[in-house]
């Protein structure tokens, strides 16, 4: 990214309308079109708003961009021989389609890592650069040589990579499938994508728990598709709660995180399974059972997965490489019924004609390789001792002021406040402090819930300071 | 894939009993589903049809499975306990959504190669694992060390990928650039995915050539939009014929492929440009430039792209890896406006979280790589020799049966076929034969074209052989 060079002769503010000259030139910015606000470049180029207010005058002077009072800073039309009146409406372009944008605060959030690299990460739901098997996969790069074929990929993904899954899921999993009946994609964010997008319909009704991770994916509202809630808790009446949703809304899938939910790290158990299963096959409804973190159960293995006891094939599972190893690998699988998988397939070929052949080799060579193992014990340890130290800075730093559960596996602790809190004063305040976490009504909970991804921060060490500038934050924020 | 093993001593059709009911038992074909036909599971497995029929009678006597007459083999539901009448109809979710499944002939072309992989492959309009710089992509995997974040991705894709995207678009393409201004996508696939899903609503009409590699791609249907043809031949009359589009129609939209269009091998002449982009300014409509074979010029390079020329800001242009270094890396770019450039991130991130990093610097480094340059002389040399033996095959094979014009660049051959023939049963007939291309109707031209991927054949020896089975195929399904 482009910043000012501060040792530069040339003053920094020239140096920002030379940029701005060129990104307008090359219709980065094109006639009529409205440039970022003062305060934002200001932001994003790390430089006081008066120099960009210079930088701005630089420009108004030569004719090239032109300021309303109220209505920002646009490229001028004129300058560049267009008649006013038909100059194209790129924000029209963009503000169109019937797909909807990401959520605001998360949207904030983004922007906000983006412009202070130092902030502490509570946020981003995956694992440090730490925790990552960085060494393994450079390794198995350096010794493996690449003879495949570099061209289009098999449309369900690599077959050695659907070979190992077949052995990693019966290993791990105890799912007991074929490599036909696996599909690879983009992390397991395309999995639900494609589910959302092909199988179902606009207007179709389908549960989703409360509160749930789904709430934060407006891929399902860009779908088209009614959500219900099926409270994640209680698990008096939850099958009832199924029942009355089939027949008052006539839902048609049900979307499960049964291991070390997200956001709130329930583990379902034995007896919940089972009737999940029951009232899934007497209803004829499926349940997508998506099972990032299962493998990161700190003490205890996990109860086997819906999949695993699925006798009569209510299951669509999905489960990826993202949460237990690299999620820049973007790799993911879903287990499903052969209509399902070769239905996905196919519409994912019009998408993005499938995944890169490289980085699916390279999984499938970490998965079968003598690193995977040690690999998991390591990340065990570490995410549990990150785990102890979040609730060790709390119980400093927040006495008496939140409520939780402490999860025995995955990378997030869900947290209720005590004090009554604004959940977007609150989070303004925790990054003007320099720490960042994602508030609950992201997941549909209603405000004074928070969600701390204890795995992501760059160092353990930076666990305690973030959870004391968090409580600042909550101090200054609450009522 | 599983196929049976020939040297057991188990029967070949106990074998595909035991493969199916291990299928059957781990849901891939729930209770109540359909298999697959017998026809299509012996060629899948290369047996012949009675093995598979005594197979079905082996698992019909477990009662595993069920026939009827003219409703094919199914699961049994009884078996597993399961009520009938509620057994989940997977079939019915893998026909719902509002996504259109792939143009038959290409499923068709796909099954093909997938069932005969010693087919002669004219259709796959990639280049050959051959053509691709195979080796030096593994030298460079070898010899660089890959310390970069495994996390999530940039949205708009790895910044230094971007900023040789920058370098590469100035010198090859004379388009000045910045890397705000790009955004890295899964091929040129997912830019045209991208575009028609979230820059366009249900209804809006836009334009493509006739004919095109567009209506290959039922994305633009599915999406809901009307599709309206610009004739790539003319050249009179070819402003007006917009200008009447817009007009009665009020297209929102125009794709093209300007350089050794796809399939005809069009280049577009400089006055052509010059209108298209006059009348885009002037109307206020956005140009789509694909443009992923300029650089296989093989004699004189190509005019400048639209997007050169673009001072009104009017044009998305689209370019990729796939067709000039290897379509499996699945990388592909687009330049557009930042609006267009930020809603698109956003929305990608919804869909697939996007694109694995380690392809992205594969990428980035080959670009910036001495390997570049002789990659590409030596694949100019390669493609023009192809085409060269596929024109001498054509005069040897089919003289007087077809007409075409020689393409200077790109991986295709257009031809008309003199004789009278019926699309779907010339492309049997040469699939029989051994050979297989794409009939041209798959790209909205009426029966009686062909497209050759002169490209793709593992060997260009093969292209005789190829056209002289292709020969034998027209004679026999000429009527």
């Amino acid at each position: 990214m482009w910043k000012p060079d501060r040792d530069s002769k040339k003053p920094i503010y020239e140096q920002i309308a030379a940029h701005l000259e060129q990104r307008i030139a090359c219709s980065e910015f094109p006639p009529g079109s409205l440039l970022p606000s003062e305060r934002k470049l200001a932001e994003q180029l790390g430089v006081n708003r008066s120099t960009i207010i210079q930088a701005f005058a630089e420009l108004r002077s030569i004719g090239l961009i032109e300021s309303q009072l109220g209505s920002g800073t646009r490229v001028s039309q004129t300058k560049w021989g267009v008649t006013p009146q038909y100059a194209l409406n790129w924000r029209k372009y963009a503000e169109g389609g019937n797909f909807l944008p990401n959520v605001p605060f998360l949207r904030r959030i983004r922007e906000a890592l983006h412009q202070q690299p130092a902030l502490i990460d509570f946020a981003s739901g995956e694992l440090a650069g730490s925790l990552a098997p960085t060494e393994e996969i450079q390794q198995l790069m350096r010794e493996h040589t690449y003879t495949s074929y570099l061209g289009y990929d098999n449309p369900q993904g690599y077959v050695p990579l659907r070979e190992a899954l077949v052995t990693y899921l019966a290993r791990y999993r105890d799912i007991q499938t074929t490599e036909s009946s696996i599909l690879i994609t983009s992390g397991s964010q395309q999995s639900l994508f494609l589910i959302a997008q092909c199988l179902l319909s606009p207007g179709d009704a389908v549960a989703i728990e409360d509160p749930s991770y789904c709430y934060s994916l407006p891929m399902f509202q860009s779908a088209g598709l009614r959500l219900f809630r099926l409270p994640v808790g209680s698990s008096e009446g939850y099958v009832d709660e199924i029942r009355k949703l089939v027949k008052k809304h006539g839902i048609k899938m049900i979307f499960m995180n049964p291991n070390f939910q997200n956001p709130t790290g329930t583990l379902y158990d034995m007896a919940r399974r089972s009737q999940l299963l029951d009232v899934a096959s007497e209803l004829g409804i499926p349940i997508v059972e998506d099972d990032p973190f299962s493998l990161t159960a700190y003490d205890s293995p996990v109860p086997p997965p819906l999949k695993a006891m699925d006798t009569g094939g209510s299951v669509i599972y999905i489960g990826s490489f993202s949460k237990i190893a690299a999620s820049g690998m973007r790799i993911g699988w879903m287990v499903a019924p052969n209509a399902i998988v070769e239905r996905l397939a196919d519409a994912r070929q019009q998408m993005d004609f499938g995944l890169s052949v490289i980085p699916q080799q390279i999984v499938a060579q970490f998965l079968t390789s003598a690193y995977f193992e040690p690999h998991l014990e390591r990340l065990r340890l570490q995410l549990q001792f990150r785990r102890d130290s979040l609730l060790e800075a709390v119980r400093q730093e927040l006495p008496g002021l939140l409520t939780y559960v402490a999860p025995q596996g995955g990378l997030h602790l869900w947290c209720k406040l005590v004090p009554k809190v604004h959940d977007g004063k609150l989070l303004e305040e925790a990054i003007r402090r320099g720490v960042v976490f994602v508030p609950g009504s992201v997941y549909g909970s209603s405000d004074g819930y928070v969600r701390f991804t204890y795995a992501r921060p760059r160092d353990p060490r930076e666990i305690g300071p973030g959870i004391a500038k968090f409580a600042e934050a909550l101090r200054e924020a609450a009522d």
